[in-house]
C-alpha cells in the first residue's frame, strides 16, 4: 500500500478534524502517500482530492467541524455514482480509504468495498453514540459537554425563578446524550426513545417533587416516543393544570455538533485515526476502528450498522436515584 | 437612615447576585442592617423577607440566577397589593430600597416611591440592555458572550456542510444582543427590531455572498419586524428557491439568561450595588444607578423607562462593512 | 445497616460533591440514615459531623471543590486519634462509610477497618488517575480539559511568536494529565515520570522540528525525572544555544484542582458514589468502587494502592507519530 | 490613497485577529488594495509582505493570537532598519499604515511617521489597558476573563481546604488585570503597581478575616511593588507565623494572552480596526484610534505613550468593601 485517502462524511462532529490529523500523520510517518477527500462521497464523485502533508493538518487538533467538508451523497446511492467515485481513486492510485462518520458513511464504505474492493477502515465520528463497536464514538463527549453547559445555564434561571423546564437534546435513535447530560445536569426527568415514557408517571412525580424542590428540569431526546420536547410540555402542561406553574422548553439544536472538541474526544479521534491507517497496513478492511475497554478494536461494519447498542443500566438507575 | 432592603424582579439576569452582595456588603460597611426580599414584589406583598449578613453573601459573586429569586407579580399592580407590601417593610423599620432589575421593576418602583414614599435607587439589571441610564446593563455582556460561543460552534457545523445558518437571539424590543454576537460572530446579516429588515436586499446579498462564502450565519433578534428566526428563514427560501441549499434555523432560548457572569458583568453589578446604597445614603430616590463613561450616573425612574437608547451606529456599520 | 457516613479526604477533585450527592441520594433512597464528616479524618477525630438529608445536596452536581472539605490528618496516623475517631462514629450508630479520595485516604481507611471493623468502601476523588481498579478516576477529566484549554490558550500565542513552550501540569507520579493534555494539545513532546527523558534526543527533535514549525510545546508533567519544567527548560536551553529563540514555562497549578466537573467526570462520580453504597448494603468492605470496562468493580484497597496502572501505549505511541 | 498594509507587533493579545479582519475589510470596502505585514517591524524590514483579500480574513474572528504572527525587532531601533521598512513599503507603494499593538509598537509607528512621512494609524492591541487615549485595550476583556476563571477555579479548592491563596495576574506597569479580576473574583485583597502595598495593614486584615472566612485570595499584579507573588506570600507566611495555615501561589502566566475573544473584544477590536482605515482616508496619521466614552477618538501617539491612565477609583474602593 503506497497511497491512502481520507474522508468526512454525514454529519460533522466534534474531533473528526483531530482523527484526520491522526490518520494524516500516521499515514506519512509509515511512508504512505495521503489524499484528502472534500465533502465525502460527492467529493469523491467529483475527484475534489487532494494531497496533504503533515503541515496541511497542523493546528486543527483544536477545532470543530472538519477541515475536509462534509455532505450527505444522493449521487453515491447509485452505482453510476460509485462508479465513478471508483473511478476517480483507481487514476490517483488510491489503494486504501479511511471513512470517518456514521452509520450511513459506513453503509455507503461497505457497498462501495464489497462492489470494488479498495480497502476501507472506518472511524466512529458522531455525536449520538449510536455505532455498535466502540464505548464512545467521536464527538460524543463534546456534545455532552455542551448539552451539560446548556443545562447548568438553564437551571440558574429556573431555580431564580421555580419553573419547570424541558431541554431537548439530539438523538434522533438513541438517547446517551440525554442520559448523560441529564445525569450530569441533575435533571429530575431523562426521556429516551429507547424507553416507553409514562407520561402519567411523569406528571405524578412532578407533582411530588414540587413539594421538596421549586424548580424542574426535564431532558428530552428529539427522537423520544412522546415527541418533541415542545409536544411533551404540552401534554404535561395539560395534565397538571395548575395555572401558577411556569413551563418552558429549550431546543438545543446545532450547537451540540460545533465548538473545540474536549480532550476526550481529540483522544479518542487521536486513537482511532491512527488505528484506522494501521488497520489498513495490517490488510483490516470493511471494518471500523474503534475504541472498547481501553482496547483498540476492529469490527465489521456489518455489526457496525446492524448490532443493537443498548443505553448502561446503571445510568438509568441513576436517574432514579438522583433526582429524589 | 438604618435598614435598607434589596431585591430582584423580572427576568433575572447574570450578575445580580454580584449585585446584591454589592449592595449588602456596601450597606453593612456603612453601619446599616441590609434585609433582603424573596421573589420581588410577590415576597414583599407576602413578608417574605429576611436579614443578610457579610457572610450570606459569600460565595455568589460568580453564579447566575439570583439567589433572592425573582418573579412577576400581579398583585403588585394593584394598590391593596401595594398596601400589603408597604406595611411589611413599615413592620420592619425598612427605610430604603435596592430595586434590581428592568424596566417592569423600575415602573413598579417608580408608583410605589410615589405612593409610599420609601426612598429607592434602582439597578439595571436585565441581559437586553434596553435602559436608558447606563452604557450596559447587569447581565448583558454575559448574554451578548453566550450567544457569542454558540455562534462560533454553529459556524463550525456551517461551514462543514455549506449551510445557511439562522440564529435566533433574545431581544423582543431591541437589537444590542443580535449586533454585538453578530459583529463578534462575523454574522452575514443582522436583523433587529430597531430597523426596517429588506428582505430582498438581503436574499440578493445572500446570493452573491454564496459565490465567494459557502456558508452563511444571520443573526436574528428574536422581535424582528419580519418574524421569528423560522418564519424568516421560510421566506428566504421561498425566494433563494434553490434545492441544493441547506437552511437551518437554532433558537438560542434561555440558555443566555444563566451561566457565570462575565468580569464586566461582575464589576459593573459591582459598582451599580454600591452606587445603590450610596445614593440612598446621600437621599437620591426614585432613580436607578447606572454606568455612564465610565462614571456612576442617577438617572430617574422615568427617563430610564421612557427614553429611547438607540443602538450604535457604528456597529450596524460594521456589520454591514465586514460581511463582504 | 441503617447508618452511614460519607466523607472527602486528602486534595480534593473536581466531581467530589457529585460523588457525595449519588451517596447521600443512594442511602436515602435505600432507607438509610446517611451522615456526612467534614473536613476528612480530621473531622473525624473532632465528631464534625452532620446528617445530611436529600436537599442537603441539591445544586452541588456542577460545583467544583467539597461540600463536605478536606483536609490531611497528622493524627488519624496515630493509634489515638484513630480511637477517638471510632468513638464518634459508635456513639452516632454508624455502621458503614464512604471514603472518597485517593491513595493516602484509601491507606488510613484499609487501617481504620482493619482495627476497628466499620465496613468502608472507597470512591476515586483524585485528579492524578494514579488507583488502580477504575479506568478513570473522579477529577481527572475534569484536570485534562483544563489543562487542555490552557495548552490551546498557549499555543495561540506560541505560535503568534515562534516560541518553545513548556506547560508543567500536574501529576508527581503519573503522567496521565500530562500524556492525555499532550495528545489533546498537539504537543510536541511529552515528559512524564514513568519514562526516562532523553535529552539529547529532545535537543534533537527541537531542532528538526524547526525547520518545519515555528513553535512548539512540550508539555512536562511536575514529577519528571528531569526535574520541574523551569529546570528542563534550562537545560534545553543550554543545549540548543541559540539566542534568536525564545523559551517560555508555563506552570498551570492549582487551576486543574477546581472548575465546574465536566460531565464525564459527573456521570462517574454519581456511579461510583452510588455503587459504593450499595457495595456496603451488600456486605462489601475494604475495597474501592470503580469503573472499568464501562462496568462498576470492587476492588480490594491494598490493590488500589499496592498495584501500578501503567500507561496506556496506544497513547505514548500517538505522541512520537502526531507531532511530526 | 490606494494601498495600505496592517500590521501587530509586540506581546500579543486576543482580539488583534478581529481587528486585522476589520481593517483588511474596511479596507476593500472602501476601494483600497490592502497589503499584510508579517511579525511587525522584522517582517517590515525584511519585506514579509503579502497582498490580502477579503477571505484571507475569513474565519479569524474567533481566534486568538494574530495570523500576521508578532515579534520584537531590535533593528528597527536604528536608523538603517528604519530606512529599509521603508524602502520596502515605498517599492509596493504602500500609503498609509495600521499599527496594531501597544506602547512599544507606537513609538516606533511616531518615529517611523517622523521620520518617512507615510500616514499612520494605531489601534490599542495590548492586554494591560495600559494604554491612554481608550477606555480599553484590544485583549483586556480576555486577560480579565481568564483570570477570572482561573481564580474561580482556585476558589473551589481553596475553599475546600481553608487555604490562603495569592493568585500573580499580568501586569507589569499597571494593575488594571489584578483590579477587575479581583473584583469579579471576589478577593480579599489585590496589590498593584500604582498603589503602595502596605504589608502589616495586609497582615492584620488577613488575622481579622481568618475569625469570619476560612480561605482568601490575594490577587497579585506581577508588578507590585512588594515583588512577584511567591515572595509576597513568603513575607506574608513569616508575619502571620501560624504553621496551622496553608500558603499556596498560582502564577497564571501567558494563557493570559491567548483564548478565543470575548464579545467585546472583538468588537472594540472591529471598531478600532475600521476607524484606524477611515482615519487614514481622513487624512489622519502619528495618531491611535480608541473608544472613549462609547465613541471613536482618535489621539496622538505622544499622548498614547506619554500621558499616564490611573485606575479607576470606584474599583479600588469596591475591593475594600466587598471583601468584609
Amino acid at each position: 500500500m503506497k497511497k491512502i485517502a481520507v474522508f468526512t462524511s454525514g454529519g460533522d462532529s466534534p474531533g473528526m478534524n483531530a482523527c484526520i490529523r491522526a490518520a494524516v500523520r500516521t499515514g506519512i510517518y509509515r511512508g504512505l502517500e495521503v489524499y484528502g477527500i472534500y465533502r465525502g462521497y460527492e467529493g469523491m464523485i467529483e475527484g475534489d482530492i487532494k494531497r496533504l502533508q503533515s503541515h496541511s493538518v497542523s493546528n486543527i487538533v483544536q477545532r470543530g467541524g472538519t477541515i475536509l467538508k462534509s455532505a450527505r451523497s444522493m449521487e453515491f446511492k447509485t452505482p453510476e455514482g460509485r462508479k465513478q467515485a471508483f473511478e476517480n481513486l483507481k487514476k490517483l492510485g488510491i489503494e486504501g480509504l479511511v471513512a470517518i462518520g456514521g452509520d450511513g458513511t459506513f453503509t455507503g464504505a461497505k457497498i462501495f468495498y464489497e462492489e470494488f474492493g479498495i480497502p476501507t477502515v472506518g472511524c466512529p465520528g458522531t455525536i449520538d453514540n449510536d455505532i455498535y463497536g466502540t464505548d464512545y464514538t467521536i464527538g460524543f463527549d463534546t456534545a455532552v459537554n455542551t448539552a451539560l453547559e446548556a443545562i447548568d445555564k438553564i437551571r440558574d434561571t429556573a431555580a431564580a425563578h421555580d419553573r419547570i423546564f424541558f431541554v431537548e437534546v439530539m438523538g434522533r435513535d438513541a438517547g446517551f446524550i440525554a442520559v448523560e447530560s441529564g445525569i450530569g445536569g441533575g435533571a429530575e426527568f431523562v426521556m429516551v426513545p429507547e424507553t416507553k415514557t409514562d407520561l402519567d408517571q411523569v406528571v405524578k412525580s412532578l407533582k411530588n417533587l414540587r413539594k421538596s424542590k421549586s424548580s424542574s428540569i426535564i431532558v428530552v431526546a428529539e427522537g423520544d416516543d412522546l415527541g418533541s420536547a415542545d409536544e411533551i410540555m404540552l401534554q404535561v402542561k395539560a395534565k397538571i393544570k395548575d395555572p401558577s406553574k411556569e413551563f418552558k422548553v429549550t431546543t438545543l439544536g446545532h450547537i451540540q455538533r460545533g465548538g473545540n472538541p474536549t480532550a476526550r474526544d481529540r483522544v479518542l479521534a487521536s486513537r482511532c485515526g491512527m488505528a484506522a491507517v494501521e488497520g489498513l497496513l495490517e490488510g483490516k478492511t470493511n471494518c471500523m476502528a474503534g475504541v472498547m475497554n481501553m482496547q483498540v478494536v476492529y469490527t465489521p461494519f456489518a455489526d457496525c450498522i446492524g448490532k443493537p447498542k443498548p443505553l448502561i443500566a446503571d445510568h438509568l438507575k441513576l436517574i432514579d436515584i438522583l433526582s429524589i
